[in-house]
């Protein structure tokens, strides 16, 4: 079952229990803001993926704002999103299974759903799941931009696929999925660049074999918050797919501009507020919160408020924190502290709740509704 | 809301949505039986530690195999055990907050619930909440065995807090939380019991001063499924928090035993079932799980029953898998196949369900009713 909300609204942070969700709602609000004002007046549109949050209600925020919609990865995450109030949602992956692809159909009832294929086996799949079901469902053919992981060669294999699909009457081809994941986390701009210059022309290349086949592609849709200016700035993508944008975490954080400074485009917004439970030696402490409570894959947290305090280790339900006892004043035991992800993402999947809080106090909670929705 | 399960008693193991955590019952059952016979006519205790599974289904199967309880690491994973009909629940952790003490006071008039301190403040914390809650609760002084994380320096100082304990009207002093973690990970047999040498060593210090003291440890606790062999042998623990025997890993997997072979103790039993989603190019394909579905702290999974196929890259959703296509057949589009965790424990929990399966139908469903319960 779902735990408890860990506060109630009104209540100070400090009286927050322990290991719990932070979203501070100004920086927050301003990361969407921010990204609204990116492309505003481009012709671009967002389509911000929920992968990252998780959560009906941030998303339902961002089409607030201008987006046309979310992404998932999961047909679960699309159920969560659609009967949550999202009028638009592409499942930006391949789906397989014909339970899936039916629970996909059911949910084209009530809102806009696309989902990608890179294999005509997967084209088959969708229509005998549409004609079950007497459904239609709009599909983006996914290549593979350098990400070196799903979608079809890009150019005439992806052209020719496309035409398979056009020309299912259960079907409708929309467009194309051209996401460079790895690009996102280059650490230097000229990395990013290069990286999106390639997988620019792929798509080009692509939008050229569609067009000698009479086809078009009204949606392109990729890019990420690492590398989002550059595939903005491209001209071939029609919708940005950025994610992490919203709440950030440490790893994003050291991506580095055009002058190696650090970027800046958006603030942390994304805390995990812990609490020493252990202080047995000088210069350590031990948190009620490990790697089931905060992801690791891309480097442990870094604590937000106290200088000369680390990190050094993260096991299933403690992060051991160390400093120089002869320097730095740590935190002492049952004192509370704010902790940044390493990776946002599965951070939130680990949660039922964000707690929103602004100026010191809770303001509301958000139930984080697609946790866990991996099938 | 959790996930409803993905599959239904009868099921072919083929027909098991993805991605699902599959555990084999044969393996399963075996591991509960060797553990009980390997303490059996010891006098050694077998109390496992339920942060592994997650389940109060499997707890209460330990104890019927003879089990005088179990531990867990978080107050609501106490509850969800006690609430699920375990009968003795030691936290063996030390836990901090108000909120969360006075859950830990209710559950003592439904089972017997023990809780670890090593800091005279949190036994003047747990005095006021079994003082509001009008209860009373066994504490254990854990000490630090070499772990380096929480406990008390063993000797002098475990004892002066013990005798704190005791001399509470609120609290009973029941022994040693003694705890070697790193221990159960160290590769070489020799290794290990070097380690385990240590902790005893340090286990004995604190014993004579109790006993100079005038007190007496009912209850030593400790051991892991890496090094129990050698808690098993040493004399001085009285009950063992063995977990992971009852699943195991990869991780695990990689210890040697004292001829320098793979120990074979116990079985894989625990994996995670998930289907090709995409396979874009030849020796490439991807599956629908990521490090959101199965934990990589402890290294990438490993591919069950594909010999020359590899995990080579986790992402949130994706598994990449390799292969030569050379002299390999590798699985195809719509492919289901068994991963073997790096790290059980964290893979349980990102999970609601156990689908148990034998002779390649699924038997039963147990909830995992701690999912996520880390407050």
């Amino acid at each position: 079952m779902p735990l408890a909300p860990p506060a109630l609204p009104g209540d100070a942070v400090d009286a927050i229990d322990t290991p719990a969700l932070l979203l501070d709602l100004d920086a927050f609000e301003a990361n969407l803001d921010a990204m609204a004002a990116r492309v505003a007046g481009t012709g671009v549109a967002l389509r911000p993926h929920a992968k990252t949050h998780k959560s009906s209600t941030i998303a339902r925020m961002q089409v607030a704002r201008g987006a046309v919609g979310a992404c998932v990865q999961k047909v679960g995450e699309a159920e969560a999103l659609v009967w949550g109030g999202v009028g638009s949602v592409l499942v930006s992956n391949e789906v397989w299974g014909d339970a899936k692809l039916r629970r996909l159909m059911g949910l084209t009832r009530l809102a806009e759903v696309m989902v990608c294929v890179d294999d005509a086996e997967q084209v088959w799949a969708l229509e005998r799941a549409a004609e079950a079901c007497g459904a239609r469902i709009e599909v983006l053919v996914e290549i593979d931009v350098g990400q070196g992981r799903c979608g079809i060669a890009p150019g005439a294999p992806a052209a020719a696929l496309a035409e398979r699909v056009a020309h299912s009457t259960r079907l409708g081809f929309a467009g194309l999925q051209a996401y460079h994941g790895k690009a996102q986390h280059l650490r230097s701009d000229a990395e990013r660049k290069a990286a999106i210059a390639h997988a620019a022309a792929a798509v080009r290349e692509t939008l050229a074999a569609l067009t000698e086949r009479g086809l078009h592609a009204r949606i392109v849709s990729g890019g990420g918050t690492g590398a989002f200016a550059h595939e903005l700035a491209a001209g071939v993508w029609t919708e940005l797919q950025v994610g992490s944008y919203a709440l950030m975490d440490a790893d994003y954080a050291r991506n580095l501009d055009a002058t190696g400074a650090p970027v800046r485009d958006f603030a942390q917004a994304l805390f995990v507020l812990a609490t020493v439970i252990s202080a047995p030696a000088p210069g350590r402490a031990v948190l009620d919160v490990g790697h089931k409570g905060v992801a690791i894959d891309s480097g442990l947290p870094l604590v937000a408020d106290l200088p000369g305090v680390t990190v050094t280790g993260a096991s299933d339900e403690h992060l051991t924190l160390a400093w120089d006892p002869a320097t730095v004043t740590g935190p002492k035991l049952g004192e509370k502290l704010r902790l940044i992800p390493g990776h946002c993402d599965p951070t939130v999947d680990r949660h039922d709740w964000f707690v929103a809080v602004r100026a010191g106090r809770v303001e509301t909670l958000f139930p984080i509704d697609a946790r866990g929705a991996m099938r």
